[in-house]
């Protein structure tokens, strides 16, 4: 634990301010202030139109007045007050909400910068809380995820994790293994005397549903990853089969909720949709038919370049197209299905709305597997989206089981997962309790990574790096 | 007053709601509800930590908990109460101060928007202010003002307007005035007995005292606009006679303290230098030799274009080219003085440190209000800044008196002037009182457009449009 008084005496003691709210000009912006004196400097900043002292007034109150540098007024503003150990950080925290021109924002902040404030280190307000026993390790990277989290799911995987929920499953099976490691530490003591305090079947199922947990989380991570990032989808089809009217359609509904709020715009709605609160990123290439021709040999190996980063292949074609040369598409769908076996493959055949419905029974006979879908109508539109969602195993996410997300952790929880394998090893072999104690401390120290209890300086300066300034 | 009850009728009764913050990710945003239900809207979709029913509680305090759309939790916030009338629109209003993620942002926009709350409209929250009572219409124009400032002379002025400075000194005139009216319209229920009840000798005094302080209001307009705008400046001067050196000398002090502050860099510190709080716009032109050459003619003739634009004139040449050719910088600068005999003209000479005594002696002899400056030694340049602020007059600034910059309120005191001019004509050839009445009331109708008693919907369209949503 040197680490985290290292941080103390380096931090602490000190006065640290910052702009939490985004840069730039708005109605309002707040400045945060955290530190022992944070209210101090303030009350000598500020002069309540009430003529309160605010150093007198109570937590979680908010009081009118002026920011002033001598006689000069600098802005109306409302300043909140956060008391020890009752805030974001633990310490006293001010929180000042001022008119949100650029040029206010920084004639505060230099004001208080020259009154023994410094400026915050990204994420510097956070670490505070950390440090301060706030919130765990795990729950202080889920803020900056929770930041920057853009649709429902990576939001509600943060939030999860915000609250506590990854922590306290480790938390668990760190206390139970704790018990055991403390049992057959006893055990040394009377070695002579040859005694078992730790029952080993006991011991040995608790190692058991250990390792079931453990690789339950770690295999989460697969599905917290592409959470997290988007799942990729190669739309494979040629031009003007209808990949960016598609893509709208999917957009649709979402893009009815969003455009009614004044600010929000989409750049790259042909890139990255969400549906159902799941982050899809498409990924356009074109058709991989047979050819002898160079240049378009080149086009056709990028094709499949693109395939291989997806984990989802869509395979869109013109129904009016299909009726021509049918066996064209079919030697397609067999060169992706031969060469993918195993990734999620949908077959689309659109333009319905252009066919009738003997070419329709046709397409259905000779693919079995296909989708008719019209992107102009929306026909079959909805039978899409259900379709991508069922693919994706949302079960756990669904039951608010825990996810990983986060590349440490998932490091942590295997480097864990292994010591525990040479526990459960180790039992098998009858190994001594003092070789047992070793692996048992190793897995625990894994655990504690996670959360915090064992930390260092580099990684804490890793991780708080990452997020903003004023945060 | 018609208009006032319109906006009422049409507004008042709903809860809108926007973000304050600027737009983007950041660490935290405030999401600001104003209206009759916002705190019974929030109540439901807000959980404290505590249990606390935020109805039951004070105002100006401050609760921790979570906003959530039935089980499922957006975001942990910060709740903020401010109780009609104690608030900034006079209304309930709500602040929510969540993470700083734009998803999080658009949630609980849209969870709110579909539990009664609307979209504020651009400048509603200040309208609502304006309508209730809690600003003047100068005040709130201040607002806006306030938000746009860029330097301490344009902060300086809204923040004295937004406190009403300009409002109580033309409601002072209007009192008075508004007095005197009553007193004439009095005579005129005795007009049969021929009594003045106005002491005319009085009436002409108070006449002189308001055009005088209307004429000090006009012309603060000249100063007030180039304050908010920036005053132009031209630069006249040849390629490599370090102009731009010599801009970054002069942005050196403040860059100093700008460059503390992460996130704060200026694109076009070529263009646009505060300088003792003041803005300076440089125009960078080039030189104006004599020439027959036809492109070169065309050049000397867009100098003069932005010369014409400009304020201020500096004349920068290159000391080691003058002991070349002085004869052809003396005919350049008598051009300049020829064309523009009023436009106040700083001579520069730049590069001092690479000439020797005699030659410096030589130029001070040939063009006695020359300034020695060196750019890259940082010699003269406080001298330059100095004799930059000299030529603003700032007098009026400096004293705390009130400038008008708002083009509206320029307008207003014109019309103002003109019949208070009337009154004061009338008074002279003994206008008859009922004349006389008409005249003033025209008057005090110009005062009350100013600060808002006397308004229209398309006027209080105009204003509150130019704000920002949130505000």
């Amino acid at each position: 634990m040197l680490s985290i008084y290292y941080f103390c005496s380096m931090n602490q003691s000190d006065t640290i301010i910052a702009l939490a709210t985004p840069s730039g000009a708005g109605a309002i912006a707040v400045i945060r202030l955290s530190g022992n004196d944070a209210i101090i400097i303030a009350s000598k900043l500020f002069k309540s139109i009430h003529n309160k002292d605010l150093k007198k007034q109570s937590t979680h109150s908010i009081h009118l007045g002026h920011i002033v540098d001598g006689v000069r007024i600098i802005d109306e503003v409302l300043v909140s007050l956060f008391k020890n150990p009752q805030s974001y950080t633990g310490e006293n925290v001010v929180e000042i909400s001022c008119h949100g021109s650029v040029y206010v924002q920084q004639e505060i902040l230099q004001l208080f910068l020259r009154h023994g404030c410094r400026m915050a280190n990204a994420g510097e307000f956070t670490l505070r809380a950390f440090l301060n026993g706030k919130l765990d390790l795990s729950q202080a990277e889920a803020v900056a995820d929770l930041i920057a989290s853009d649709n429902e799911a990576s939001h509600q995987i943060a939030m999860q994790q915000m609250r506590g929920g990854f922590s306290s499953e480790i938390a668990k099976l760190r206390e139970e293994l704790l018990n055991f490691a403390s049992l057959i530490e006893l055990e040394l003591d009377f070695a002579e005397e040859d005694v078992e305090f730790a029952d080993r079947t006991q011991f040995k199922d608790l190692v058991e549903r250990i390792m079931f947990v453990l690789k339950r989380l770690i295999d989460s991570f697969a599905v917290g990853n592409v959470i997290k990032n988007g799942i990729p989808v190669a739309i494979v089809g040629e031009p003007n089969v209808g990949k960016s009217t598609l893509l709208n359609a999917l957009l649709n509904e979402e893009r009815a909720i969003v455009s009614e709020i004044a600010g929000t715009t989409r750049d790259t709605i042909e890139d990255e949709i969400s549906i159902g609160g799941i982050g899809f990123r498409f990924i356009d290439t074109a058709g991989i038919r047979e050819t002898k021709d160079v240049v378009e040999s080149i086009g056709i190996k990028k094709t499949f370049e693109k395939i291989e980063q997806a984990q989802v292949i869509i395979y869109l074609f013109d129904s009016e197209e299909f009726n021509v040369h049918s066996s064209k598409f079919k030697i397609e769908l067999e060169k992706i299905k031969n060469k993918y076996p195993l990734k999620p493959l949908i077959v689309i055949a659109n333009k319905i709305d252009k066919v009738d419905d003997v070419q329709e029974a046709n397409m259905q006979s000779e693919i079995p597997e296909i989708q008719l879908l019209s992107a102009k109508t929306g026909f079959g539109v909805e039978q899409l989206t259900n379709a991508l969602l069922n693919l994706i195993n949302t079960g756990a996410l669904r039951n608010n089981e825990t996810i990983v997300t986060n590349t440490r952790h998932y490091d942590a929880l295997l480097k864990a997962l292994e010591e525990v394998y040479k526990v459960k090893n180790g039992l098998e072999t009858g190994l001594s309790g003092d070789l047992l104690a070793i692996d048992i401390r190793q897995a625990l120290f894994h655990f504690g990574e996670i959360t915090g209890e064992i930390t260092n300086d580099d990684l804490l300066g890793n991780i708080f790096a990452n997020f903003c300034i004023g945060k």
